[in-house]
């Protein structure tokens, strides 16, 4: 069983305030939690409703009642595990190849699908501005179907980080120039901007290569793409040249 | 005020059952429903807790308090209107150009963004399996941003649709052939496939030309990407021909 105490952390675990006292996140869901186990996450300690993980050591789980589970999730319909693992340590950024980075994208789910896009195209260092959701919500973790195990994500004073990097840096802007008629580069630092307001004036003026996805529907109507949809054209347009 | 009656049925419009019975749908923001005014769905009333569209006539709209609109809501957080407007009859399905096909996708936000992606790369054409959500349900017209009033939807038999038409068939597949490297031709039929599944194995035999999205990251780890992400990529690809 779950004891009042672990409740309550658990629960508090959804607040970035708590994540940051304890440094301590949680996971749920079998795929998310089977990705982060064979990572190098740590897990402090896993909750299941049914013996799932055989690889976890019986010190370190608790088979719980559904009724329990329903009481610690953070999603509207509760998942079969639940885990909580350390916060890692930051690492040292990289500073070659692709690097995708974010200002003030506040989205969770956003967030998670573009550390799922990274996994994806390769691009193994993510950046995000101080404004940026946490990457340690639980909504985020969701998202990303356990791919932040091999993205590398550190949070950063993007406006010092591009201007002490050496690397081309690419902006994304609705009046930009269009993406499929530019060379884009195999390194480079590729900035998306808020999901409403977009890349925030101060950092605008660090960007050198303003690129936009073409629009092809009604100009007077069509209003924008959604980030994360936006971030899968960008990546695939950045990845493609290597290809074709 | 709201009455019983009105609580009843915006409620119930909720349900796909409703929706077909009472031929009705409801739309909640002020930018969804602004679109959809702009355009050819007919308004059958609005509820705003405050004025907000003085082009609508005083009897097709009720102000309301934000208790009764937090009653007939759909959404998690009220918006400062709802409006229900009548399911327009089905229209003839556009034979040629870009046609996207969607075969058994089951996330209304899936759809939704599917549809947006169609109106910002001039696809006007989109047809859907029956298996698929309903366009009609109150998160997929969330998702879509009002561009629902400019992407014509149908319901249709896709292998009976396929084998009858003229246009070459593309289908993603996880083994398909590398994207970047094929010729897409302007006009085709673009299928994309159920969330967890892919493509039926039915329609799978009409299906000639076989495409994926390359993968760059550690091929034995990174599943998939969410269909509306690589949706933005086929789209993306469809279209820079033209383009670049």
């Amino acid at each position: 069983m779950v004891s009042k105490n672990q409740i309550k952390l658990i629960t508090s675990l959804q607040h970035k305030k708590f994540r940051t006292e304890h440094q301590l996140f949680i996971a749920e869901g079998v795929k998310v939690i089977q990705e982060l186990l064979a990572s190098n996450f740590v897990l402090e300690h896993l909750f299941e409703t049914e013996a799932i993980f055989e690889q976890v050591s019986i010190s370190q789980k608790t088979v719980i009642k559904e009724a329990d589970m329903k009481r610690i999730t953070a999603l509207s319909s509760a998942s079969s595990c639940l885990a909580i693992f350390k916060i890692p340590s930051p690492t040292k950024i990289d500073t070659k190849g692709l690097i995708v980075a974010l200002d003030d994208i506040r989205d969770p789910g956003n967030l998670g699908t573009i550390i799922r896009l990274c996994d994806w195209f390769g691009v193994t260092q993510l950046l995000c501005s101080y404004e940026t959701v946490d990457v340690y919500n639980p909504k985020v973790i969701q998202a990303t179907m356990g791919s932040i195990s091999r993205v590398k994500i550190n949070y950063v004073d993007l406006n010092d980080y591009v201007l002490q990097s050496s690397l081309p840096v690419f902006g994304t802007f609705m009046d930009g120039k269009n993406l499929y008629k530019e060379t884009l580069p195999k390194e480079a630092i590729l900035i998306l901007g808020n999901e409403a307001n977009g890349i925030s004036a101060s950092l605008e003026k660090s960007i050198k290569n303003r690129i936009a996805i073409p629009r092809f529907g009604d100009i007077q109507k069509t209003e924008s793409l959604n980030v994360a949809t936006a971030a899968a054209i960008f990546l695939s347009e950045f990845r493609r040249e290597s290809e074709s």
